[in-house]
C-alpha cells in the first residue's frame, strides 16, 4: 500500500449506452474528463448494465411470452410474469423459489435473484440481462483501453447481489481482466509468523464493493476508477469466484 | 460524493493490543500519525481482533476441554478439537457441519465459519472470539474518540466471512456506530425516474470490504480510515445486517 492508500473516483458523464455502442471509446472519453490521469495498475470498475446494453443484452418485455410456470408464480407473488420468464430462460438451475424470491444459478454459475435479470436503470419496458461472457467482455474493454491509452489497467465488471443470512445487497465482481480475482494467503505467514490456514480473500469482490460507494444506483455513475490496490498478476477471471459444486454446501 | 471520491487510508503503528488496553487511546495516538487529519464524517474501520483483544475475548487453548462431539469431528477432519469446542460454545445454532466446515450462527446471529473463533494474528496458543456486543463496542470507541477529538465519526468493526456459492472471503461489518448500516433505496427513483423495487445496499459491508484493501491479514494494519462516503443518519447497528429468520431462505 502506498501512503496515499486507496482512492476511488466515480466516472460520471457517460451517455446512455445503446446496443452496438463502442463502450471502450465512450469510457476513454469519460476517463479524459476525471480530475486524475489514468495510470498503470489502476482498476476500472464497470456496472454490468452498461456492458450489457452495449452488447445488446437487453430484451423488450413486450416480446416475452410467459410459460404457465412463470405465469402462476408471478401471479402468486405479485411479480411481472415476463420478468420471471426471462429469469427462467437465463437459469441453468433454480436454487430457491420461495416467498417471492427466485434465486437461480445462471449459465455462468452465479447464484443471484432472477438470474441477474433486472429492470432498474433500463429504458421503460426493457429488461437487462447479464453479459453472456463477462470475463470476455472485461478482457475486450481492457484490450481496447490498454491499446488506446498505452496504460495497463485491470477491468472489473460488477453486479449487485443479495446474500444469505445478511440483509442488503453488495456489489460483486462478475467479470475480471488483468489480474487474479482472489488473493490466496494460504501458506503465508500472519503478523505472528504463524501460517495462515484458511485465508483467501475475494479481492475483486471487495474492489467491486468499494467502487459501489461512488457509483450508486440513483446517481447514474456506472463506472469508477480504483487506485492503490492491485489484483495479483496471473490468469483468471470472475469465473474463479464461482465456487465449484463439489465445494458448495448450499446447492 | 465529493470530487475527491472515496479515500481509504491504513492506520499503521498500533501496538499489539492486550486485554484491558484502552483501545480508544491507542487509536487516538495512531490516528495522530497518519498523514491526514480526521474530520467529521470520516469512518473508522477496525478489524474485530483488536477489539476482542482489548475486551479480553481471548481464550488460551490449553484451558479448553473438548467434548466428545468436538473430539470426533476434529479427528475426522483434521481440526484442532479445542477450536471446535470453542466454536460450539460460541454457537446458538449449527447451520452446516460438513466436509470439515463448521458453519454456525453465533449468539449475535452472524452465520460464519467456526462461529468466528480464529487463531490467525493471535499470540501462540490463544484463540480470539468475536466481541460479545460489537455494536456496543463500536459505540464505546466512537464515544471515546468523538469526545477526545471533538470530531464526529462513525465506527465499523469487521470480520472476514466466507459466502455460499462464491470463492474467497470478504470483510463485513459486525458492529456499527454513528449511522445506519443499510442504504435503503426502495421507493426512490432510478436514473430513468422509475421506482426502485428491491435495492437496499449493505453500505457498511461495502465499507468494511473497501477498508480490507488497505488492512490485510499479513500486514498487521488492523484499522483504516474511510473518507468520502457516509452512513445515512439514524439509529441501527451491525445487528441490522442480520437477516431475520422469517426472511431467511437458507436456515
Amino acid at each position: 500500500m502506498s501512503d496515499a492508500g486507496v482512492q476511488i473516483l466515480g466516472i460520471p458523464g457517460l451517455p446512455e449506452v445503446k446496443p452496438g455502442d463502442a463502450l471502450g471509446a465512450l469510457l476513454l472519453e469519460a476517463l479524459r474528463r476525471i480530475p486524475i490521469q489514468v495510470r498503470r495498475g489502476d482498476i476500472l470498475v464497470l456496472a454490468h448494465k452498461i456492458v450489457s446494453k452495449a452488447e445488446g443484452r437487453t430484451v423488450p418485455l413486450a416480446t416475452v411470452t410467459p410459460s404457465p410456470l412463470a405465469n402462476s408464480w408471478a401471479r402468486e407473488w405479485g411479480r411481472d410474469p415476463r420478468v420471471v420468464e426471462l429469469a427462467l430462460s437465463q437459469s441453468r438451475r433454480i436454487v430457491r423459489m420461495d416467498r417471492g424470491v427466485l434465486l437461480a444459478e445462471t449459465s455462468h454459475g452465479f447464484v443471484c435473484a432472477n438470474a441477474g435479470v433486472d429492470l432498474s436503470n433500463s429504458p421503460e419496458g426493457m429488461a437487462i440481462l447479464l453479459p453472456e461472457h463477462p470475463d470476455r467482455s472485461a478482457a475486450g474493454i481492457r484490450a481496447c483501453l490498454t491499446e488506446t491509452m498505452g496504460v495497463d489497467l485491470a477491468v472489473i465488471i460488477t453486479d449487485t447481489f443479495g446474500r444469505p443470512w445478511r440483509e442488503g445487497q453488495v456489489n460483486v465482481a462478475i467479470g475480471v481482466a488483468g489480474g487474479m480475482p482472489l488473493s490466496d494467503y494460504r501458506g503465508s505467514k500472519d503478523g505472528f509468523g504463524r501460517t495462515l490456514q484458511a485465508t483467501c480473500i475475494a479481492r475483486a469482490d471487495e474492489i467491486a464493493s468499494a467502487a459501489e460507494l461512488v457509483m450508486g444506483k440513483r446517481r447514474r455513475v456506472p463506472a469508477a476508477l480504483v487506485r492503490g490496490v492491485r489484483l495479483e498478476a496471473g490468469p483468471g477471471g470472475g469465473s474463479n469466484l464461482v465456487r465449484p459444486p463439489e465445494r458448495d454446501l448450499f446447492r
